[in-house]
């Protein structure tokens, strides 16, 4: 993918000089997030369904109920637009107006396919796991084949994607410099807590590498 | 509004007993949440803008340029769907197809609307600022009349809306709870850092109580 927007809705117009077209920009946003939001148009209004992901080479994927509508609705191939969305900051300004946030955003538009292979889906799944906690899968119980049958994967390639960014601080106006108010930026990121055991688990497991991999990814 | 759901489309059918529909549990998420997710229909095709909200009583309030598509399209009255996602922590189950996030959502259906008058323009801009930072309005300079021509504000009631929570530990089988893998919960919030002035701030000039409001949005 070159570095120009692969289509004219996939454009960005607002701020053109945030908008990115990369796919090293797409990718580190994409890699970063927990949760997208996934829009479609049901009965001609739109609907958004936050949910988990995960980006595999050139595609998304997310999962679902194979009874929920979503997953059915969306498994015969739909358009939809997938963002998801880093807030990296509140930028205060001294004029009302110019008052903004910092933020990478991704956004995908294209059509989901559902993944039908016994095969693919579990490798789909596995990709799921293993994104969020690396070494994980080797340790859990893997989905048994009833499981399997019960989720739909679904499948967004990364084709007609942008980025937008901004960074740094307010864009004030000259005039508006002298102002006796404080302007500036007041960094955001999502920090983890103490893991909470589940109140079921047996006595002596301490979480293991696989935790210790997810909490390094909000190391600063 | 009943804790009844608002309308059939609105109803959360995934997980109903995550479902919420109170007053209460709605605008605890909109008051808490940053950013909003807004999808609308464009050319058939959804379309979703993250962007910064209010909620002001019995709507919510969002503003961009004038100029922008986003806001031209939106103040013709179109059908949206606005939603405010909070990523409370990630839960690791024994079995892969278990994992899942703690979440709260809030999803508002609806259609846009512009407000026009110059008055409640500006009071809705004074509820932007407010609202991410009590006290500073009374410090920034106000917008002026044509910085206010240039922002369109939208509004969209609180009618059709519904919220979805997720909370507490991993939903494993029976079978399972004696697999020797941690399970359990790691919880996420989001982290303020240190304010970072504007290169360009005056000498002297520190945060003041409208920003110590602000950061005392994230004590836990």
């Amino acid at each position: 993918m070159s570095d120009e927007a692969p289509s004219r809705r996939a454009t960005v117009r607002r701020h053109p000089e945030r908008g990115r077209y990369d796919r090293a920009t797409i990718d580190a946003i994409l890699d970063e997030g927990l949760v997208c939001h996934l829009a479609f148009v049901s009965d001609d209004h739109p609907v958004t369904i936050p949910t988990m992901y995960v980006r595999d080479g050139d595609r998304v994927i997310v999962h679902g109920s194979a009874a929920a509508r979503m997953t059915r609705t969306l498994a015969t191939g739909l358009p939809v637009c997938l963002t998801v969305t880093l807030l990296d900051g509140v930028v205060f300004a001294r004029t009302a107006n110019n008052h903004s946030m910092n933020y990478r955003s991704a956004v995908l538009l294209g059509t989901t396919t559902a993944v039908t292979d016994a095969d693919e889906k579990l490798a789909a799944m596995r990709a799921l796991v293993e994104r969020i906690a690396p070494g994980r899968w080797a340790q859990v119980r893997e989905p048994s084949p009833k499981e399997m049958k019960a989720t739909t994967i679904l499948e967004l390639p990364i084709e007609e994607a942008s980025a937008k960014v901004r960074t740094g601080p307010p864009l004030d106006d000259e005039d508006d410099l002298s102002m006796p108010v404080w302007a500036g930026v007041v960094p955001l990121a999502i920090a983890p807590g103490e893991p909470i055991p589940d109140p079921a688990l047996r006595d002596g497991i301490d979480p293991a590498h696989d935790i210790e991999n997810f909490l390094r990814r909000f190391d600063r």
